[in-house]
């Protein structure tokens, strides 16, 4: 349990953020996790590009004056230039953003934490992944799912072959928020996921269908080759999917499906992966996310629990502590940061982490928007098959 | 707990079978689930085509050697002379059978109880329907997860608005007994379900696909108007498919995912079904199919149990045993019989059962078959949207 | 799975029945559970002491009027007589009726199927012993959940020393229906078992807590010691207790909990078993009946289910439909049921059934009984440590 | 969601630690709690008694090696006269250290958070709480477990009256980690918690039978009258007792058992409260923290979710996420550390916290002791009855 112990925190990693302002979601989140293993230090924001919100956002949260912007691209130049200016950037906003703060900080020099969808268009992925290349620097996107011990022990159960050729993938991402028309009652979170504008061409899809597409290719290892999308839109009125459903097909001739819904009445955030082959099968859910099932074909179910002796290295080494007291969403969040954290202390001395050390980098933030863009065609055109574009 | 009690079996209905002898599975479940309700009487049978397996399957189960034949059509002509004939036949042979079978003993004024699929083609299905209705007998196919009372409970709640308008229906019914390449042992049920000439032109889409779709149509009242379907062999040399990944167009707009699997390493009988609604949603599991998971919007998950006193007329008709003493297949199959018991005794007076009896009939088997059909052609295509024929 | 299939029901056991008429639970269990494996025949019965209820009751299940008595007594006598007089008989009545009813039947040459608790005294149920162990015939105590095949896989594991040597038992048996004073409203069921005159001298601890002795007792193999009682009454002016708490010292050394209880909101039949040795653990619960749980020490968590190839000869023997496909509270009956066919069955012959035919008899019946009296005289000295009585 | 926020964490509390140097595990713990909310600043320590590995762990920790001390007494001095001294210290020391360290800061005028149990004898525990209550400082002692929000929820429907009267509390905390000579290995966890001379006169009772203790006390608001306790060695040649089941007598009447084991395979932290009452039931599973299950009598069983718009605000207000994904064991605790922090620094300025404010503090430091010292002395007369001391 590598995070839990003495491990010394010398010279913590002066973070900045983009976004995650009052009223922000997944701002907190990203703070919270920052904090968690003592990696980071938050010193700088543009928290909001309302001058006043950012002001009252970076003054609450103990940001010194003077480090709290309302542009991200006056941060990014200004934050270089400083001694003691940021080292990375976690970049929360909503998704149009994305893309032209991801490069202001590439090219200030500056390391990047960016929310997923990586952007809203393939092009715009594009290019942002060939400065992100070119930059040599520390590009991550925040799939977060891929923090929790034991998807890192299900990727590391199907590489070592315990379930044979994988053939068939079943994930699901349910949700129920947006059951009713929640936008319309002016909540932040609805309001700019249902608006293209802010948004992307994809709702759901890109939401979350991207969080159940990146952790199904993440353990399996494999991509997806075509697929033929129904992305549906129940409640009246709304602009983008709230529902979809995708037939999957995978490089090596695996079949998928793909469920995505943020209008399923009691599910909460129940994202869910399985996946058979020749040998046996593996489930996990993100709601208890502590086990994961192996099913060895025609013996006993097995569950297995993190933290426990037997599981895989990669797994144990993102674990803080005993088995039985469960770690959360918060916990494989903080992963990710501290995984980074790995590679940005590696890059500080010109070196490259540990193997161990595992993030989404920007091609997994290509192949998400890829995969949206597939989708979204796909629907329009009746639900038909569609090859996926990308890398 | 109407099945329970002292309801006098007077007269138990004279019932034959025809397949079910020496090696195969379902007769043994169909003459135990004949038997628990006391409405039947097992006096006559064509338990196997081979004539020596007949006559010792016909022995082992105390059959007169009279009423013991190696022939169905012989079965039906005698039968229907005797003063004690049988009323009513099960039948339960391989697919390619039932047509035949169903017919003659339908020509003989003979009530018929049949497996599922119906038959192995839409025309056969078709004329037999035909014939069925003409008849005015009562036919039983038997798609016997719909004798589950919490099934029946689903069913009402859906009928009653309680999920409010059907939005997603997301069904699955994975196996694992043909992961590897079972008929190649000998194994009777493995060795006929991969036949074409025996099963028809699907197989994992017909024999558990069908008890899938039947499911989401029984408890949604919906009707499916288009599918795609992924029919994929993952077992190489295997004749038909054994993994089944489709997308359905509801004739009200609702959207579904049905995925049957024979493959599924760790699934036994995971019949499995989720139904979402404008104001909840619904779960129940095959596999423990005592309780149901109702999901009203923005409240507490409900888990309902079989036996309590909150449960609906329509599901508490059909339980036997206090609530927290499960029922399982056996009694739900009984149910079925029981529930054509009650046709079957109306018959005899020249009436109809009361309007709660529920079973699924010859139109529901007509059903299976268009469903059945469309997947095949749907992959045959590439996966292409198939409308439905049938009814 | 040898119930299923084509045994031969040659000469079915003509069964009777004492008690089980009108507004009865059990004796229609016991019936249905008769009849599922085809061994019995129910012929005769004395269903009720009351004449006129004793008649309907007969009417309406099919006894020839002949053979429907209102007096046990006479029944055992004329029975005796009849050349195709009943060989065995089933007594489902209130506890203060089991002794004198049973030792009527053994004394007319009757094999005997007796509920539980076996008699209302130990002294009587040492006397029933005698008469049983003298007679020579087939003597069966209704602890039904020795018949659910994971039980039996549970039973041969310890046995099999998979979980070391025993250390910790916890039972308990949950159920709510007797929250509220039911006894109140005359509901059958709880009126005779809070009235001391008919139920003895236990109220919850001998309708379900002895099932939670005797599952314990059948599965660790062994007996209890001592035990400390706390039998309390929460429902104002009941007569017997409902709920009850007890720890047990093992003749081995191992220590025991068992908490019983009738006023425990939400719980149904919960009935559980959990026993931990040196070397594993083994966990079981009555609602989800098909499913045992393994805990090897330091390994993954297994799941054992209902028929699949690896599970003991014990469990597999008594199964009858594949796994998945759930069996329940009934099916476990009838396994006890047919258990003792194959004892009566071997009798005809002067023989004895196949060792590995297992059902609970006169000495479980006595030892039950003692585990009563031993709790109800400990919380009567405040819950005091007693040693048991009985064999 | 109130600590997900923007909460000012303005001045951070200045925190020292006594204990939780190298190969220490729950000192890691309370600092990733303390770090959490962001209302912690980690300044000073005591890491170890051992001066070299004192020195080590500081250095590794980041502390100033003028602010890491080898004596916890001489770091209470030196700290109270600093200018900007430690105003909280954490004191994650074995038992037998927790009373000597917690009177040095309280004489030192330093805020207390301390591990449980608060101290080896009832006498000393007395004994701190004199003084803590004459100080004024702010003492909490971390039963982590309170800090769960559906904890919180659990209490406040209880005191709502949701579940009726209490009638029966059901309460064990689980674990396997003894099940072997562990202490034997060296592992410095188990060394020092079975040795009387550094963990007291309970084992397992004391470590993990606290938590269960208090957990009850805490949602019930019932405090324990009477107990017959049973504590069992059953590895062979260990000190402490690594077995324990109590019966327990409430304060109102209710009847409770507690179950505490360390030699329980396959269970890890498996801490698990259900409380029955005349109207309803509440479980709670430590394992699976963000779900409460409610029973009200002869209705659904009901799961509710922490998160979810329903819950109280006693449990809202102690939530970070939104409901599905999950919170954990260091999220509970870093509540506490919350709760903690809110009264030192309402205490900064001479106030009181907030009402909501809730932690446990030296009374239930005092009744956790009173209850080990009950339960020992009750074993020691062979199991019998003992009233308990304290307060």
């Amino acid at each position: 349990m590598a995070r839990q112990g003495l491990k010394a925190p010398t010279g913590r990693i002066r973070l900045g953020m983009v976004g995650g302002g009052e009223g922000a979601f997944i701002g907190g989140v990203h703070r919270m996790a920052a904090r968690l293993d003592d990696r980071y230090e938050f010193v700088a924001g543009a928290l909001s590009s309302t001058p006043e919100k950012a002001k009252r956002s970076g003054e609450a949260l103990g940001l010194k004056p003077e480090r709290s912007y309302d542009d991200f691209a006056a941060m990014a130049k200004r934050e270089a230039r400083l001694s003691n200016g940021i080292e990375a950037v976690s970049i929360v906003t909503p998704n149009h953003v994305h893309a032209a703060a991801a490069m202001a900080f590439l090219k200030a020099g500056i390391h990047v934490i960016c929310d997923k969808p990586l952007t809203t268009t393939l092009k715009d992925a594009l290019r942002l992944k060939k400065l992100a290349d070119e930059s040599g620097l520390v590009f991550m996107v925040t799939h977060n799912y891929s923090g929790y011990p034991m998807v890192r022990q299900a990727r590391a159960m199907v590489a070592a072959g315990e379930i044979g050729e994988v053939r068939v993938v079943q994930v699901e991402y349910a949700q129920d928020w947006l059951t009713e028309k929640l936008e319309d009652s002016g909540q932040k979170q609805a309001d700019w996921r249902v608006d293209p504008a802010r948004s992307g061409a994809g709702g759901c899809v890109g939401d979350i269908g991207t969080h159940a597409h990146h952790l199904a290719g993440f353990v399996t290892g494999l991509g997806v080759a075509e697929l033929c999308a129904e992305l549906t839109t129940f409640v009246p009125g709304r602009r983008l999917d709230d529902n979809v459903q995708i037939l999957l097909r995978y490089e090596n001739g695996a079949r998928g499906m793909l469920w995505a819904s943020q209008v399923a009445p009691g599910n909460e955030n129940a994202l869910k992966l399985r996946v058979y082959g020749s040998k046996g099968g593996l489930e996990w859910r993100q709601e208890h996310p502590n086990q994961l099932v192996f099913t060895p074909l025609g013996k006993p179910v097995q569950t297995l629990s993190r933290g426990m002796g037997y599981v895989d290295g990669a797994a144990s080494r993102v674990t803080r502590i005993p088995s039985g007291h469960p770690e959360g969403y918060l916990e494989a969040f903080a992963t990710l940061y501290s995984e980074a954290a790995e590679a940005i202390e590696a890059a500080r001395s010109g070196g490259k982490p540990d193997k161990a050390v595992m993030f989404p980098g920007v091609d997994d933030g290509v192949a998400g928007v890829a995969f949206i863009e597939a989708a979204v065609k796909s629907s329009a055109k009746g639900a038909a098959w569609v090859k996926l574009g990308g890398g």
